[in-house]
């Protein structure tokens, strides 16, 4: 089920009451109690403190979990959760496509497999599944780099997808996509002073990009997506940032984000052409995230995998241009992002380089199997004479439809907003309307040490319950302003969360005029 | 199911064919294969290499799935899994306690929860833990410090071990412990040259903390567990060790495993306190790898938390040393290693590095929330009057009495092999016994570029099918050699292995006389 992480209404968010927007108050707070019970004593200076820590994690931002959502996350907790805090695809307590959690309880408790109540193929999928499972069992620590049938199954699926043989030793299944990307990050990066890797990243990216470059002290490249032209990629501005950056440090990597997020564009097959074009003239390494592939909602737009169309570029590029591309349990029409099941699939990368990658996941021993499984369902569908196949497709032609319905739904409320322009929802989860934001209001932002559209945001918060997410935790130019919302709510419901923000909106405007 | 990682025995271990052992070969091959099929095109030069690729990664070593596992792998696939390759702690597809699959199960699939064939208690349990879900689903991403709900259980477990109350906010679940551990390293390394963090670690190890270190560039400082007198830590030890570390880097942190993982020592109550003192005096942060708590089976033994320890000195410890200790779902008599629970206890953490901590874990959005149900079950077990509570007692009295006599069993049988002394194992799940290797075999140990325990080991791998891991990779004093042993394989199969390593080790002895 997909949880609507950036959209928080009437009580939703990490139920943490951790926060480090609040850090200072409760350091206070527990200082002076522990100061009560013993006066005489006063605490000996810390070891671990924001002062002594790593500065690299210090200089982490991550906006999509940031302080916008824990302020949402108190609100939830002041109304005790009465209403429906999430909007996961299949709606509360039920998944979006049954054969999913059917297959997923036959694996973890394989004494179901006797029960009359599961559909066969169901059955079959959990065997398979269990049968390559270390003492058959989802238990059992897995092989570093994944299950060896859910991989055969994951690069079947790859090489159904493109007509083109994809061998189960490039696929290292993940924790996430997430996962997959700072793994293979993490060895990319070396050197030091003007030698030091740069990454290029889109901007306006998915903060996850920019949290791990500063783990691991590499420099951000940015690249701007073209607002004006639907958040188009410009090879001409990518090749503005890999100059510019040569000046104070050595591009090695290339990452994309399609369909984007929190963008949503779809890139064209053109597109992606030129790309990797360029990555070959510029001797970059591309990561090609690629998690919201089968979310396109706009008819005139298709998703075209970088691997794909690297490989109909011609041998000089399919056995040069080094590739990463990673996909997931958590989008999709499935949404199962708890159980973090993600791949990775790599091309053209040095069989050295490919025993260093194992060794690094193998001191994590292995990603949860449960996720592993969870992985083998998104890429082994149920097909025709298969008896879950009708159920399954129209469960995913609902979710699918329902999604672009409210894409459009989406772009079409927000351009009748005055002072909001919303480019159309190609693809994935989000909207990242750009608003306008009065000169009276940056001002009061200023005066409360916070930026133009995190100022707005929280005021959205306080006056309507509605959590979104500031574009300035994704980037965005200088002057303009954003935020991040998610489709994902009933069509109702989201009818009412777009009205709000419209009133809002229109309110705040006037108040700031 | 504990999936025995270390001993490989007749078709065990990782499934990978990938190797770094095997690297340069497969090049070779690769390149020749280009080569043969476009000889007028030459493949450039890659991105992403041993040379170009981050320094500190291709420094990491880690044995526990190093060449001799990938060796045991390759042996696998040739024998064509034919035998049973893996003992889980209830024997192969089926767990150790069966309220484990079946509240997993419910979890996964609520439709479950009206079917009459599952016990009360279980569905009690997955009603709670699915109520504190987003969605009430696993499926759904869950707050980065782990869902509310089985942070309280796991408070409340803690305080029911000390009878001292723990706060759910110094919880943090984790993707088993690994994961907790090196997110809390990361967060301590810090400063350059001179004043670069000094994390001090146990020999010999486990090689997580070692690979940590490397990937973060911070400094090794190693210290010697005492194998005359059962693998005890001594404080004048820990001493000498800090002072020549002063020397060249700035101690910071003080890892202990305990009981210990390769060598099986329970820690003393004393022991723990002199240790708990030196890290008051010298100002290291205490880190507690406590995953084998329930692994304890020496009648003379018994395990001893630090936490506990920490406050039973008085507030002068217990409001001061900082520490953080670690669980997990992997270990214990469940065993469930595959869905990757662990947790992380914090205390007196400055509340401003737990809001840097909670920033650093949002990045990967949440721990698999289905490890964070199988921790809950872990925490949470069934007691006196529920249904499962008979049954329950049994499972979990007889997989660690099986331990315990299976600890026993192996300590006895290595110490009749004449140049093999093994320690008691008091508890874990290993035999670490040194091995005397003469002369003429370190010799063409040398000759092959091996370890001489590396040689040992793979003459042993090759000879009898045995997988056990050399002691080199968890470090261990010059001149002496080891290796690690699972004692998880039933009884019968457990002798007949010990056997052909009593044979193998005096055929041995003889051959390089």
């Amino acid at each position: 089920m997909q949880r609507a992480a950036a959209l928080v209404w009437r009580g939703c968010g990490p139920r943490t009451p951790s926060s480090w927007g609040r850090s200072q108050s409760s350091a206070a707070a527990e200082a002076s109690a522990v100061l009560k019970v013993r006066p005489e004593r006063s605490r000996r200076e810390r070891i671990l403190t924001l002062e002594s820590m790593n500065p690299q994690v210090k200089a982490v931002e991550y906006a999509v979990r940031g302080p916008i959502v824990l302020k949402a996350g108190e609100i939830e907790l002041e109304l005790q959760r009465l209403s429906s805090s999430q909007w996961p695809l299949g709606g509360a307590g039920s998944s979006a496509c049954v054969l999913f959690p059917q297959v997923m309880a036959l694996c973890t408790y394989p004494n179901l497999l006797d029960s009359p109540s599961f559909p066969e193929d169901a059955k079959k999928r959990a065997r398979r599944i269990l049968q390559a499972c270390g003492g058959n069992s989802l238990g059992s620590y897995s092989a570093s780099q994944g299950v060896n049938c859910i991989r055969e199954d994951v690069a079947a699926y790859i090489t159904g997808g493109m007509r083109r043989a994809c061998g189960p030793d490039n696929i290292y299944l993940t924790t996430g996509a997430s996962d997959g990307i700072s793994t293979i990050l993490k060895i990319l990066v070396s050197g030091g002073g003007k030698s030091r890797t740069g990454v290029m990243i889109p901007i306006p990216q998915y903060p996850l990009y920019s949290a791990v470059i500063s783990e691991l002290d590499a420099i951000q490249v940015n690249y701007y997506l073209d607002e004006e032209n639907c958040w188009a990629l410009n090879v001409n501005e990518l090749r503005r940032a890999v100059q510019e950056a040569k000046d104070h440090c050595d591009p090695k990597v290339l990452c994309i984000i399609n369909p984007g997020n929190p963008t949503g564009q779809v890139q064209s097959r053109k597109c992606i052409e030129d790309v990797i074009h360029f990555a070959w003239e510029e001797k970059l390494f591309l990561l090609a995230d690629e998690v919201y592939q089968d979310n396109v909602y706009s008819p005139d737009c298709r998703f075209h995998s970088f691997k794909k169309v690297l490989y109909e570029m011609g041998p000089e590029y399919s056995s040069n241009v080094e590739l990463a591309s990673f996909h997931s349990t958590s989008k999709g029409y499935m949404g199962e992002c708890g159980y973090r099941g993600g791949y990775m699939e790599v091309i053209n990368l040095h069989p050295e380089i490919k025993g260093q990658l194992v060794k690094l996941l193998s001191v994590r021993l292995c990603p949860p199997v449960s996720g592993q499984a969870a992985m083998d369902i998104v890429v082994n569908p149920p097909v025709a004479g298969e008896e879950s196949f009708e159920q399954f497709s129209r469960e995913k032609e609902s979710v699918l439809g329902n999604l672009a319905k409210k894409a459009k739904l989406t772009e079409d409320l927000f351009n009748q907003v005055p002072g909001i322009h919303c480019n159309p929802l190609q693809g994935a989860m989000y909207a990242f309307p750009r608003i306008f934001i009065p000169a009276k209001a940056v001002e009061a932002a200023q005066a409360h040490q916070m930026a133009p559209d995190m100022f707005y945001c929280m005021k959205l918060l306080e006056e309507t319950g509605i959590c979104v997410v500031p574009g300035s935790g994704f980037g965005q130019r200088e002057g303009t302003y954003h935020f991040r919302m998610t489709i994902l709510p009933p069509v109702e419901k989201l009818k009412t969360v777009l009205q709000k923000v419209k009133d809002f909106h229109i309110n705040f405007l006037e108040n700031y005029a």
